[in-house]
């Protein structure tokens, strides 16, 4: 199906790394486009209160808030307090108007990736309840693989989705720049019917030059987005659709050209 | 299980990439180990018929020759020219005087993995039966899904276990940097029983410096590679087992340290 318009379109901000949130929100205004996905750092820099008064003057809705997660240590009390900043990051992500927190899981603290594993699932299931009742679901966002180590110990969205299913509100998020390579992509992505929480689109390209900031803009790579995407509307899922894409080249340019070409973009890829 | 001797270590030459083959091989003798990996190129440099003296002459066993594959091309030409290659490789197992012909099955020629895919496990067909007939085994490697794009479309263990189950005599060779981080690790080695050809180890360093280029030695990342060694030994595998690192320091070190560390870190770690 083709694309007609932006609807969908929303600004993951570190796409734009070096506006701050008051930049990224003018800009996103001066674009037409009417989503931002939020980062806390971002957030942070420029201060919760002053960042709901720009949103509530620029009208912007939030698609999202980044990142939760992290939860593996080495120590229960180390678990207990990212636990705590997790709560947090809940509480954040109702000031800022959004139902979603995204979820980076985090590496293991030692070679002991399954027992890294456990502890995700065990602070999701601590976690639910309290996001719950803010009325923010918790999207589970599987890594690619090459980030297992450093990251997040969620690599596959057969494991994400596993754990959305047993967690409410947790849900998963499919960003094909982490997923497109999975045998069971499209499998997965039928089992996570009613469960997707969001959308995140960038490219990969060949040869990818590094492993974050290897990512590129939609149409410069080789991910058949469109196809993902298709499945991805199958599912259910009819929200906003984030452009997040980490590569020094998009930093390093002038933010209103990066989101006029991110438009063009999505109207021809994605 | 304590490792008391260096029996199953296999060197895989391009460990020691500056060594020739016969610097390889006689590297091999002076520190007691008493099988090695070939790559094709290093075999095309120094000659099949004076590769073959130099394991005669040194005694060596040759645990793998690297590598077959490559087989998604844009039209049916290209790939019959690959298909004839990957018969040639075969050739070259056999004379050689190794089972065993890694494939690296190669990437797709433009955004349709799923394609790709069909033409990988189309090529296996057609090559099986040639492999067959020379007592060579087809030994697929599921490279990791960071390798998508430039080297393979074959990036699970599971997905090459499915191949392996139809087109006899593949069998599927588990590398513990390209499968580590799969959530499904065990299970699938656990189903392989009987079909895995060959154990490649190196690790996993953090940070990872580079995707090709970022395998470093035993020990020195986090893989737990005894637990991976003593699932693919349960699973009937008592072959020999290849150190395989591309890593430039390795590279630019005395090929005799590279030998002499490398059979520490073999005890200590495998």
């Amino acid at each position: 199906m083709e694309r007609t318009d932006w609807q969908r379109l929303s600004l993951n901000q570190i796409t734009t790394e070096r506006w701050s949130l008051r930049e990224a929100a003018e800009g996103c205004v001066r674009a037409g486009i009417s989503w931002i996905g939020l980062w806390r750092h971002k957030v942070q820099e420029t201060g919760l209160a002053e960042s709901k008064r720009i949103l509530r003057d620029t009208g912007l809705k939030v698609s999202s808030l980044c990142r939760g997660g992290m939860f593996p240590a080495a120590t229960a009390a180390e678990r207990d307090r990212r636990l705590d900043d997790n709560r947090r990051a809940v509480e954040e992500s109702a000031e800022l108007g959004t139902d979603v927190l995204v979820l980076v899981c985090g590496p293991a603290p030692d070679k002991n990736i399954a027992e890294a594993r456990k502890q995700v699932e065990e602070a999701i299931e601590r976690l639910a309840p309290f996001a719950a009742s803010h009325g923010v679901k918790l999207g589970i966002e599987p890594l690619h693989p090459m980030y297992a180590a450093e990251r997040s110990v969620v690599n596959t969205l057969a494991q994400a989705a596993a754990m959305a299913e047993r967690f409410d509100p947790a849900q998963v998020g499919v960003d094909v720049f982490h997923v497109w390579w999975d045998p069971d992509l499209f499998g997965q992505i039928e089992r996570l019917k009613g469960r997707i929480f969001g959308f995140h689109v960038s490219d990969w390209p060949v040869p990818v030059p590094d492993l974050l900031m290897g990512r590129c803009m939609m149409g410069d790579g080789v991910i058949d987005i469109r196809r993902i995407r298709e499945a991805v509307d199958a599912a259910g899922y009819d929200g906003p659709i984030e452009v997040e894409i980490f590569h020094q080249g998009i930093w390093d340019s002038p933010g209103d050209d990066v989101l006029s070409l991110m438009k063009t973009r999505f109207l021809e890829h994605v």
